[in-house]
């Protein structure tokens, strides 16, 4: 099956790459001509503006649109729908906000075009692995699109099979999942990505206090010198623990017990937050989740004015001087 | 009455000066001598050392330690003890962790002393306020030192009273409690201070959120430029917020819009970390007072180690390299 | 100077009576005629329609609307825009979302229409006391609307005054502000809301360790039983930690010490909403205001699916059998 | 290597039988005549009584504890050391307060005994897949019993290996550590639990808002009717956040998609509540596995008095009636 992709990023160049190695053809388009040309040398079609894009596709055309940022994303599938035709679809890969797919997808069928989200986890990795793929859409739309999505997923592999799934949709156990109309895509994704944030901090923090156990203030019979590394490495087999994420902890660890090469700066991606709305907006209390994301928001500041508020009102009442901030 | 009070810091000197001027007799001790004549030379009787201290005062005795910091409080305590005679009562105000309280108090009844746990409240401004004072111990004891703790109290002032209180004990009005058995006065105490840390991290928060409110991530249409020193001015009156920690924090603002003199590196004395213990023994959940506590803790490190394993994973899973801290 | 008042209910009718006690004349409407008849007989001006409302009103006219949810404030404004000439003033004093404050301000200034937003704080007290205002609006408007603002206000009281304000805006002292433009009323009064939850939450937290603290499960050495409503009372003078929300605890808790009148069951209005979504726009960390709107969220749930989960987890790697839930 | 068992429960027994099926001898007791005589069928030599079991065993004898509470723990091995003699071993594999290991393995030492703590990861699933196990204690002891844990541990099985770990200690890849002295062993598994507290809730808390995604207070356009069993599924394969606990969140949820059938009622262990106080004692802020724990807390209750509290509190500045709570 022929698929156009536009964003020939880490994400969109292995996706272009796993579906040529199982024979789809494909027509790329990046703004960075050497991205094509890369792409082009591993036998894909180059394209040189949205214009040729969409002429060298097929109709019905389907358009794969893997950008960072929300508005390239937005500006590049408002041009790309004026070029395509009724019948054609276009599928936003990347990480949008749900609620701009539902008004995206809103718009685009007014004009007889297709729109399906696609939440695509699977990171640098997704190439080897394959690509676990939540997606939204019209039923017509993403059965069509079936093909794509099978070769991109990792498939069953050597993961054991979950009792009791007997005759029901067999492509989640291949790993994709049409979860429901125009928008559940990226709302399952968004939860998905919420979740790891989640996952991520209690282990962070679980090692944290580990690291922490030497502590001069510490009473000395209380106090430990733990070899951090090889706790991550021995949670990875028979522990309640073990995941991914532990793997690639116990490896960073490996390579460095300290982690002096990071500077613990985190970013958060828009998901987090979106995760955080989600949960107001339908009065779930998400403790953690949220937790996680504003552990991020914090590790990004220096001081935050609520603190220099907090040492104001010590001044205040108690007449405490703050120290100067350690080092 | 007589009062022996040893440790004249802030909180041991303004005490001893409020007694004082409703008529009290005091013999006072501390390590500097100059301390100690500094109160002299406002009347009380000095000492130079604890068993010159003891000889002062007439039986029974009444002893007031006031230090700092848990391990003097303890050995004073422990030294005191072994010059003092039955019928005497020892009194610990100052931030002793209530445990502590129940076990010393338990050693010295076996010595035939009292032992009486004061958790006092009023900081810098209590000579001039009073103090709101949680006390711990046998009845028979705290009753007979009824003439201290009226004296020392703030008293109904012009605070309204509350209606539906008739009838009941009519020292809490007055801004003092027999809160319990020894531990009882600390344990309360730990409570008031584990709730002050909460408060104080709420208004914190909020203003933090106004003053971000600026920040030009945020959408143009969307930002607001808030004074907010006016803000915490006119929430003083008529708003469901006001209350002394929001005065200092208006005061503060007055002074200094951005905080800038503060470092925001923020101290926690043992009494929040005491109120999450006593939370988690109790299995209560105590979200807020216990996010207070973490968010100093968090205040006094440039990074966490749990961040730089959030790097770590995040360098793994995704390639992700996360750029140096914003100064 | 003369107000029209959409909204008769406890803060719109209180706000017509405080104004006519101090000389301003008013025209009220209500869908209820009984409402607007209480009014009337308090020397109002009724109105049997929105048209007859306009029609008694002066111009300029300056329309006052106070309803209570979301959906009949923006349709009462619609209608009301309808009606009203270029240079009339429309206030919207209810709890309102910013954001909808902007978009709203945007479309009547196109009809020449002035908007005001006006968060008002003072609850059923606010006749008495007097209402905090934080306003957002065009400086002339605002400025015209002084005389309003000025009579409802609390007015400096007996409240101590901060030092250092000399030579700044008179009206915050009075207790009203104008913020900013429009939407900067709702804005800061949704943050005085979201302030609130996290005082409340710090209160009731601390509260439920104190109540907790003798249940059979500690140390027989480690249990008080200790009288919260004689603590709530005593932290009112002379403690750190009063304020007007302690005073409320201190008489609910007078009444009935065990609260068993109140369900616990504890709903959460928009602002509390709002400020999470503020604080992650902003890239805030605002984990007490938002452990506080969270555990509301909790409060009205049986049992959460999350901890559904939980159970199923436990059953699933430890054979946990859970035991049924506890009256 | 012949070993001594107390206790054989669900995880006293299977270890046994990991043991025997690997050429181990073994001793068993348990107060419980039929739990014994089940494993005799299985080939380990029973006892009647402590004393029996330890005539049983040869010098130096190693006797493994694994019982549930820690009450009956305390008083086994305290009973045990009065019939053992110098040289031998005393295992606790169970739950144990790592300060309570400091204590005791410092008590036993001036005995001539030696203690060794072992925190044992696996649930019901350990005799299969083999138990991660976090070892205190002195070196010379830990190496003595080495045929015994690697025996136990899981091995390296098909877990791939963390490059970067050549030269380090082999018995980490086998799922076995010695962490450190006495008392290491149950910090680490405290550790291990704390994290795994975090983890269960982060996964809890997103299929709370995924469940909640079709709620009728959400716009219509807003909401998807989702499959929550699916999506548990797919993110086995390929996603970012696949883990064991994942994998038993989809069998629970194939079995049965509401859940209905658990209470939601969740207990937790003290290793939550000790990573705790853990993170208080070393200041590190542990908000993830701190609400996670908290969470636990709120679901074994109907209403917490906080949340009375906080219907006070409105009842008296707004004249809110709270609606009695929701079935």
């Amino acid at each position: 099956m022929q698929l156009g992709m536009i964003g020939l990023g880490r994400m969109g160049g292995n996706i272009v790459r796993r579906l040529m190695t199982q024979g789809h053809t494909t027509v790329v388009y990046d703004k960075d001509p050497k991205a094509v040309a890369a792409l082009v040398a591993d036998n894909a079609t180059g394209s040189s503006s949205l214009e040729d894009f969409v002429l060298k596709l097929e109709a019905p055309r389907t358009a794969w649109v893997m950008l960072p940022a929300g508005k390239i994303t937005e500006a590049t599938i408002e041009a790309l729908s004026k070029l395509m035709q009724p019948g054609d679809v276009i599928i936003d890969g990347g990480n949008t906000f749900w609620q701009d797919d539902v008004r995206r997808g809103k718009a685009l069928r007014e004009r007889g075009l297709h729109y399906v989200d696609v939440g695509t986890s699977g990171g640098i990795w997704g190439i080897e692995r394959g690509y676990c793929m939540m997606i939204g859409g019209d039923k017509k739309v993403v059965d069509r699109l079936d093909p794509i999505f099978k070769t991109l997923a990792p498939g069953i592999g050597d993961i054991p099979r979950t009792s009791g799934r007997e005759g029901r949709d067999p492509r989640i156990e291949q790993g994709y999942i049409h979860a429901g109309p125009i928008g559940a895509g990226h709302f399952v994704k968004m939860i998905h990505n919420g979740i790891e944030y989640g996952l991520m901090q209690a282990y962070a923090e679980g090692f944290d206090i580990l690291k922490n156990a030497n502590i001069e203030a510490l009473p000395a019979e209380h106090r430990f010198d733990l070899d951090i590394a090889d706790i991550a490495e021995v949670w990875r087999r028979g522990s309640v623990i073990p995941s991914w994420l532990l793997d690639l902890t116990a490896s960073a660890l490996a390579q460095n017990h300290t982690l002096d090469n990071y500077s613990g700066f985190v970013e958060d991606s828009g998901e987090g937050r979106w995760t955080v709305n989600a949960a107001v907006d339908e009065a779930v209390p998400a403790e953690v989740l949220t937790a996680a994301l504003y552990t991020r928001f914090r590790s990004r500041k220096d001081h935050t004015f609520a603190e220099k508020i907090l040492s104001a009102m010590r001044a205040g009442f108690g007449g405490h001087k703050e120290p100067p901030k350690k080092a």
